[in-house]
């Protein structure tokens, strides 16, 4: 496994598996890998005879009052998880390499990026666009690998790499959960054990949609309210947003169809937590959440 | 020569010129070809084993009350000058495949985009990052050939280029000129005969400025102001904008001084025309504008 901080170097080393037709897989990370990410490292590393993974914890994603600077850092810990998986290049760019001096160019997908999370985080999505934009023109992977957890990032990625002709394809992977169902993320570090518990309410809410949906409803809003009602019942939770949309468009729905996407923001304490899931129904066949 | 219209086609043609090594120079047109662009071409020729030409006029780099409709069209014409000159392929994408439904994601190259032609056009070089990033991604070319008479349109691809790390090399040739000096344009063919005798009015003010600075002048409101003198006594002539700025940040400047660019753009009738000259000042020798 080899370690590279310079784009230009990376790009180099690159090129020669390009050339000699080697598919390579890319898996982009801000560290701090928990099994999640290790889904996205397995399966590029079945798919594809080189596997480099990016750790990049990316400034221009983080609004002036976010997290940057205490988002977690265990750069020590990552590199052995990557080691142990056989990734072949682990990607440490700086981020003054990343960002140099009169820097002024920003990828921006229009609309997409101001829905659900877009709204309480602006700037977001653009940053996220921007450095994966980035990150592809150095790889140049044949496939990169998204977790659904993060969907409306991975719906912008998919429709940047189609609007902007980037030859790669995006693959997304299924959310990996805790026992009580909890959606990993870096950011669970924050919870302290009371938050912890009550942080399973964001899964349970979206289990209560899919039963509810099972059972025949269709109204949108008689469905958020529902799953209002129970994160409601947690002391420190605090909902940002509950949506139902189109799974491409993320235009919000009224009635269950078609592609559709059910995501949530919740905060609990002050740690801002996501989850969502996407199913697909149509009035041909019975109505199967997945 | 090879016509090719679909961006899937010409990227998997273009793949084994790639794999096996070949250099691929790629000039960028919105057709109605003239000698300018010829330029462009017999350098791409000169430097690569295989040269692509495309022709597309961009509609998201026209403002909705600009000439997009009427912009010259020569097809035939064009493509048998591309034959002469031996290109590879010419690649003739349609508007609909370029843009589908749901299009949504534009590059934007902040300030350098809102400077001189910027404040009269804006979302003009929105448009234009757009359409280059994509034919980057489609072609993949080794070289870029821009002309140096769209400046401002260079130092953006120029920036955009090293901002998302797009590995090719962006080649800027001279502006090509008519004997009276009118720097060569597709829509030089809007003129009537009045106005284009009128039209060499924009290389003569640039003529002046560089007399001027050779001659000692530094101050750049004073050349400005003797430019505007000079394009102010043609009936036809009203001036957009003149300014000298940084070559690369595009801020204007007080002193002449470092790479500068002196810019203008002046309708003559209702056409608008632009002409720029870049030159080098440094206190350690001569002033010597190229």
């Amino acid at each position: 496994m080899k370690t590279v901080k310079s784009p230009a170097v990376l790009y180099k080393s690159l090129k020669k598996f390009r050339s000699a037709g080697k598919a390579i897989g890319f898996v982009p990370t801000m560290g701090a890998l928990h099994a999640g990410h290790l889904s996205l490292i397995r399966q590029a590393r079945k798919e594809n005879a080189i596997v480099v993974v990016s750790i990049f914890v990316n400034p221009t994603q983080f609004g002036p009052k976010e997290d940057l600077k205490k988002y977690p850092r265990a750069l020590n810990k990552d590199l052995a998880f990557c080691r142990k998986e056989r990734v072949d290049f682990v990607f440490l760019p700086r981020t003054k390499e990343m960002y140099r001096e009169g820097f002024s160019t920003y990828v921006n997908v229009e609309r997409l990026s101001e829905a659900l999370c877009g709204k309480s985080r602006p700037g977001h999505f653009r940053g996220v666009a921007t450095i994966v934009a980035k990150l592809l023109n150095i790889i140049q992977p044949d496939s990169i690998y998204l977790g659904q957890k993060d969907a409306q990032q991975a719906i912008i990625v998919r429709r940047m790499v189609k609007d902007l002709n980037i030859p790669v394809r995006v693959k997304i992977m299924p959310t990996v959960r805790q026992k009580d169902g909890l959606a990993l993320s870096s950011r669970n570090s924050y919870l302290n054990s009371k938050e912890r518990k009550e942080a399973s309410v964001l899964s349970a809410a979206l289990n209560l949609a899919k039963l509810l949906i099972r059972s025949g409803a269709r109204d949108a809003s008689r469905i958020i309210s529902r799953m209002r009602r129970l994160i409601n019942q947690k002391k420190n939770a605090g909902i940002d947003y509950i949506a139902i949309v189109d799974a491409e468009s993320l235009k919000p729905v009224r009635k269950i169809s078609g592609e559709y996407l059910i995501a949530l923001a919740v905060r609990i304490g002050p740690t801002r937590l996501i989850d969502n899931f996407q199913g697909r129904f149509s009035t041909q066949s019975e109505s199967v959440p997945r």
